[in-house]
């Protein structure tokens, strides 16, 4: 397939593992997928081995995809699951050295650990504004509480929040990573939450799939190369990197309809066809939902402005709690 | 050829001209090129009759093209060449009605018309704000001029120039045209001057080309339909249409490569190829500057804030005369 | 007292009623004030007379105010309290002629009615975006409305929503009553609701206080003069205007503070103050609010962000309906 | 006088500089200004003891003030004027250590030093987003040398240049002295150029004139306290600061006035005045000029926008040298 060959680039490990079935290789790759009531899919991937790694084309780790089709739309009971189903998830990726050897919380309670949250990407791009627009959504704490102590919220288990937008290296001249490290170092959160744009292979997947991972952020990935890998090996402490695909790449569009033309031609009945038979086919081939779709969609600002605040309300629900909400789930 | 069936979209009529050209029908189409020192190149095409408009799929009448290569970088001397081209032109584009009979006035002296700047499209989407951008940037006399007449300004031969961002139809729930039409109706203003963001069919001219026609902007055409056909039948007075293309549409990109991959396959010594030789040549049809590009480019915020500043640079010179520069044309 | 002769500013009718009755001069003006359960003031200023009208420096018509002290806070029940009664203050200003002769219809239907949502003001300055802003959060229906007709909406009782933001006589050379009555003759709306910041005089109104009018805006009032009178003799329909207060005007602030001053100073056992006395006397006149504040407050980014949400969601309530909600009110 | 007491608010050393020379005491301070051909006022303040220092109201060191009319209009070439004096001013203001002992180097040519920008203040506050507007538009070079070194540039001489927005408090939950120590450590540059809003004492200073100083910024200035002492001791790096006033504290505003009319009342001949006498004379210290003003002013967009351009230009010039301008000097 072009796709061996050619660089096919997705963010989702999703995409990844889809790709790899569909070869019949996925051995050190254990997949698992639940659906909710509301039609939301939840996927986990884990990647177990190194072979596996190389094989995905990212590093071993824990990869989660919550796929919800309305995602983008106005609908706040909607959003509401979602952002919980977001909030779980986060809860269940905290390293256990912060949960000091119990459970995770149920959601009706804050953590009492400090997050730095690093909205990554570039604001003045409209579908690369998301990390930046969720940071300007978040419930910062940090602050208050080095003040005044936890005493100034009504609740007691509630997190350290830090929130920083680094920029992108064309505006900044530095690697994020740099920037984070240093930050890290001086402020010394007990964990890291990125949140970014991400790039998927399939166009219906854009605003509508969040991916987690506790992997970090490996290098080049992402709308821009705004980023050296982030990691617990890179800035120190653990890294719980939160994504969501907003572009496809154009080579990637370009190659798959390639892709499918010469394998249609390489059945052995193509030959016959002549030169209109073939243009009807590869009409057929380009997908109609291209039509219209500068590869980021045309409404990426709606879409982004729904995403930033599901994603704030998820992240506000995982590290503050959310008393009234969370008995529900 | 695909693109006679499938519906090629490109904003500029240089394009349609040179896909015509290609199969040899130009009948009706009258095209001239001039190369400038700076290598900066003019070329006009004109649509004589309603046969040529309709295998060109665009109205009747002038449409005048300036490719640049270095236009989106940040070069002063540069932008200002072309700002100061782009002002001739829009000098030779204006209706006779409004010079009085006359030459088309030199740069060095202001018009005493009165004009409304109109920015079309999104100013929430990139690529799409082009528009509004240079409508912030204009430098607007009207309503210094309805309180304190020209004496307001030093000189006396200045433009009353007003400004308007309608907004797309998502945002307003109105076609731009109806917004116009009133606008015009209540400020009379003697000529329109649209501004807004293209779909080319080579990415190569995206940020790099400026298209100027006397024939307003057809439906349909832009990044998203915002907009209902606006000119002078629509809105009763002259209309002067300026675009940049910003995006290729993605179904452009992968049609045009499909056609490549189709024409190569009907050549009779494609035949004895095997499976990896197509790929390969699939892989040599993927033009390596799709790369890295989502059909808008990644430094589109960089490429818009010249732009913008570069055109309202040329409109001001256009409208209220550059003494010092014009001369130097 | 100073106010009489220097011009002090506000462009709340309840600002102007207070100075009226602190000098017992009140006739002609009608005052009602409710107080709700969660501390909501909401007051009806009446203006019955000319003379009244006069003397209020605005014109004859009914003027409601919600004060709400933590109203730009983020309380997300609180909030929807405000929308509510928002919606149900808007349903009870509707025109009779829009009713049909009806009685005002529940919050639980929509309307049938189209209107033109206006965002007046200056996107780019902070406490001037209030108008745009809600424009951004509205829920546009008219032209889905004008391509599907009703039946798109599951409701049948919907309105026919369009917005604009007109911009600012300095971005346009137009004003905004020449945009607005050239819109309104070519869409005709049945009603045109404005929304506006306003100026207060009372620091302590800044953020927490909507006005809503049926007497259209008067000109020069607000914060910058960014319109001419826009009611229904001005663009033919009629008119709602909505405003929150965000700035004091800085003479409005040092005139009220000199006003005190002096009339502290013109008690007889002031004459026996020596110079630390007095100053000590000017301190305390300073009121410890006007500390860190910048006239517009410098939390004013967030402020508008929570208001213009709340505000749009009271306008989607009261021109959409809320089946769910407004059966609780 | 009311000052003594009551917390007079100004950044500008110029101004405290003017206070204490009222009073008789400037023992200490050394102050020398130039006027250029333009018009443009350059003074400096130097404050050379600890008394000197206790009695400004900020370190010693030394206070450069560019006092430029029409800084905030639309001239080219009056810009370019001040951009150019920006730079000559920025490198006589380097320290020794990092010109080798040798001379100040001419503006023809470029620094060879590491220099990181910080953009302080909150850009969604239209007067404080200065900081963060001058980054957006200087030339990073610092990602561009790290990967091809200095020969990706014609010239041998180009300065390392980064830059970084690290955000206000309320938005991070960090202080910027902790973001930038941890930055500055991770990527040690030679200098760092903090870019700032400032709160002025007299409106007619605001967008009318820069400050540059070698002491770092002092904790609590500015229009918010974003921020905890910058300077080379607490981030470990030679720090020069530049800000332009674009507020005036409210209460400064008020105790100017109300410091006046005591002052006033104070005097023998004023106890024979009666009401209307008292009145009329409070008007007239109301200076007119407060009028329309909001303490920041209405057109602070603008003022904003034109500012940072000039001061980017300034920026790039003084680090990357400009060969065609500079030698006019």
């Amino acid at each position: 397939m072009l796709g061996e060959t050619y660089p096919i680039r997705t963010d989702l490990a999703l995409e990844s593992q889809e790709r790899l079935k569909n070869r019949g290789e996925v051995r050190g790759v254990d997949f698992q997928e639940e659906e909710r009531e509301n039609g939301v899919v939840v996927s986990t991937v884990v990647i177990q081995t190194e072979n596996a790694a190389h094989a995905m084309g990212r590093p071993k780790g824990r990869y989660v995809t919550i796929e919800a089709p309305q995602m983008a739309e106005e609908d706040e009971g909607y959003h509401r699951d979602i952002s919980l189903e977001l909030a779980r998830i986060i809860r269940q990726m905290l390293p256990e050295e912060l949960l000091g050897g119990t459970e995770p919380q149920k959601e009706d309670r804050g953590l009492e650990i400090s997050v730095l949250v690093v909205g990554l990407g570039n604001r003045a791009v409209t579908p690369d504004a998301l990390g930046p627009r969720v940071v300007d959504n978040l419930f910062i704490t940090r602050h208050i509480m080095n003040e005044f102590g936890r005493y100034a919220f009504s609740d007691e288990d509630v997190s350290k929040i830090s929130g920083i937008v680094p920029g992108v290296m064309a505006q900044t001249g530095m690697e994020c990573v740099e920037i984070l490290r240093g930050v890290v170092k001086e402020t010394s959160p007990d964990l890291v939450i990125t949140v970014d744009a991400l790039a998927a292979r399939n166009v219906r997947r854009l605003g509508r799939t969040i991916q987690l991972t506790d992997t970090g952020i490996t290098p080049g990935s992402g709308i821009g190369n705004h980023r050296n890998a982030i990691n617990r090996e890179s800035i120190g402490v653990p890294v719980i990197s939160l994504g969501v695909p907003t572009v496809v790449d154009a080579a990637t569009i370009v190659a798959d309809a390639m892709n499918s033309l010469i394998h249609a031609m390489s059945l052995s009945n193509l030959q016959g066809l002549d030169e209109r038979e073939r243009q009807e086919l590869a009409r057929e081939l380009l997908s109609p939902q291209l039509n219209g779709l500068f590869v980021t969609p045309k409404n990426i600002d709606d879409s982004i402005k729904q995403l930033s605040f599901l994603i704030s309300e998820g992240l506000n629900v995982a590290l503050l709690g959310n008393k009234e909400e969370a008995e529900s789930i």
